[in-house]
């Protein structure tokens, strides 16, 4: 008998047919012979709702009246989920998150889990009920709901599984696992059977949309078996694990991130710190700065360009305009135009070539690149935004054949 | 500096508007000098949408489950008033039942308060916040969430202002009071500015539907000074109260309640501990009768006239059919041609005649009397329906007229 986690978000729950839906998979997994803890998100609209009724009263709410406020959301989630659970006749008990003791520190809006201490749950288990667990919620010291922000239920999945040494954590989705590519778009894409944490992490910060990345963080570290699959398809999902086996596959997948800007400041004085003067600015101002390039300009100046995601641009170019030296020097944004390709593996560690090989399915394809910037286990490319699904393809297209 | 506890229903904090007009009267207090605590239940139409979905899902949930679902009701109206008040610039905190310390008992769906510990609300109120507290919920010993059933945020209010001993607890609904008969039925109905606790609770069993039952019953208990008001008009209201000034007034009101039915069991034999008999089986079947009339019948037999409420007629008539002796009996329904006017005030007790002249109000009003129950407090009359205005139009009259 395992000890098994489920996760379903908001749309998984969004009406009475979805939740019956979860209460058949969540039933079948006890019927099974599992325990079984699941948590879930608000329903579909619930919190836009929610948050459209505070703006009508206030523009600026507290935050922790506004955890108060969006917390209910999932109140009514796991209480209908346990009323669905009833009707299959299983014995269920649902839970907020201060029931199920999520302590978080007071970071109202987004709160990190300090414990989960797990104690009702582990009691409810053992009465041999389904435990229904609100996400995205804990509660303080002062015993005041806080709320973990974007993803968060993604996180009290992987937390409780943390504290109860699950032994698998499933996160159910609107897609049926982790692909190499958006099968949206490119036809040859794969469900992967497995990958390891370090690659979801890179996949999920590329705009791959699957797992919040705290979450996967957190499972690297308690090492929680991650699966990631659909609430809708009855199959196999995609294994998110320390290690995985190697094959021959050198990738595990190509993202493309449209949500990109990339700035130019051209002509700064040749001299030492600038680089250093910029970015400590960019960083103070809380602006991510992703691939950096630096290149000699004309008459003993630089030209110092890096991108940075599209909704960042008013707060970099602010941050850029305080700086003294850079009085009247030209700063050129293109946050319309250019698109991140990234392709991600940790095979690539092992095997040299991958850059080349990369390079040379654009050059194949006609598309010139911009920018480039490697890890370990990605390298990412800015190119033109146009090119950006023809890119994603040729360098998908370029590797994956590989796998079988 | 007075502790204020101030109360408003769900019409009250419907929309945004009225929601900001709920602010604007509690920072006011606030403004006076008051501390304020308040109590609100559900916005509008939350509680029943929630019932609504809960039924897509399972027509039998659990109640523990449905308290689950609709204890997020006040969740959301709390955050909601607390960010109003917010808006107008007043320190605020909104507390769930659990976090306000009610601790009830786990009849689930309608449970008891067993204490209100009220620690919390003596913090937030020290910090100088106006304290907004979630109605009609709380939790039992497991730290499970309850509900108290229906008119539950009338009693948590009266809870609080017990525990907290405060100097007026505020019951603020859409009428500016309680009148001496529907103010919409009777031009000269005048509106008390006092009553007392025994007075108040005939009119509300009798179906003035102000105040709920038990929330009175537990300020009479522990001496909270209730008073109703309109959140719409602001003007002083009607307070409840042990004792009042009697001036020359006899009574303090007069209702009519249509929800009522006559049944006759006609001719059962005249033998020792019939009425034992019917009387006992129908308090069994949870039947609350209100007037009986025992006459002799025809042959040595008794007919048995009694009322109940026209809910309660189908599961009277089944305890009755289930009386071996009363087999083939015949039994008479009127469960749609009859009213029950009744006169209440403290001041008959110690008047005699005020039954004589209720009947000769109804008298000269040319209304039959059909049966005549009395207390120390209220005279009831059964009459036909069709005269039930006028009948309470008349019985006002000849008594309100005195309170000048």
């Amino acid at each position: 008998m395992s000890l098994i986690v489920q996760k379903f978000g908001g749309s998984s729950v969004a009406n009475a047919e979805r939740v019956m839906n979860v209460a058949r998979i969540v039933t079948e997994t006890s019927k099974a012979g599992n325990d079984v803890v699941v948590v879930v998100s608000a329903q579909g609209d619930t919190t836009d709702d929610l948050i459209e009724k505070a703006a009508e009263i206030n523009k600026k709410p507290s935050k922790r009246e506004m955890d108060m406020l969006l917390s209910a959301g999932e109140q009514i989630s796991i209480a209908l989920l346990a009323m669905a659970v009833e009707k299959l006749g299983f014995p269920v008990c649902s839970l907020l998150g201060w029931q199920a003791g999520f302590q978080t520190n007071s970071g109202h809006g987004s709160a990190r889990i300090k414990k989960v201490t797990g104690e009702r749950i582990r009691q409810e288990l053992a009465k041999k009920n389904i435990v229904i667990v609100a996400g995205f919620q804990g509660i303080n010291k002062y015993d005041d709901i806080t709320t973990l922000g974007r993803g968060g239920s993604d996180t009290s999945a992987v937390a409780i599984a943390a504290a109860l040494h699950a032994d698998r954590c499933q996160i159910f989705t609107d897609v049926e696992g982790v692909y190499t590519a958006d099968p949206r778009k490119v036809k040859s894409a794969v469900k992967l059977s497995e990958i390891t944490y370090d690659e979801m992490l890179e996949l999920a910060t590329l705009g791959a949309q699957v797992l919040n990345n705290r979450s996967v963080e957190m499972a690297k570290k308690y090492g929680v078996v991650l699966e990631v699959l659909s609430s809708m398809v009855r199959s196999p999902g995609t294994i998110v694990k320390e290690k995985t086996k190697m094959e021959k596959m050198l990738i595990r997948g190509v993202t493309k991130d449209t949500n990109c800007a990339r700035i130019s400041v051209i002509g700064v004085p040749n001299v030492p710190g600038i680089a250093y003067k910029i970015f400590g600015r960019l960083a103070a101002k809380n602006v991510n700065v992703d691939i950096i390039l630096q290149s000699v300009g004309r008459n003993d100046t630089k030209d110092i360009t890096f991108t940075t995601s599209a909704d960042q641009v008013d707060q970099t170019v602010e941050a850029l305009n305080e700086i003294d030296f850079l009085e009247g020097i030209k700063i050129e944004v293109d946050d319309k135009n250019v698109a991140k390709i990234s392709a991600v593996g940790a095979g690539m560690e092992t095997h040299p070539g991958v850059a080349a090989k990369m390079f040379e399915a654009l050059f194949e394809a006609d598309i010139n690149i911009q920018m480039i910037s490697t890890s370990e286990i990605k390298i990412s490319v800015l190119i033109d935004k146009a090119d950006a699904d023809k890119a994603v393809e040729a360098v998908h297209n370029a590797f994956i054949p590989e796998i079988g």
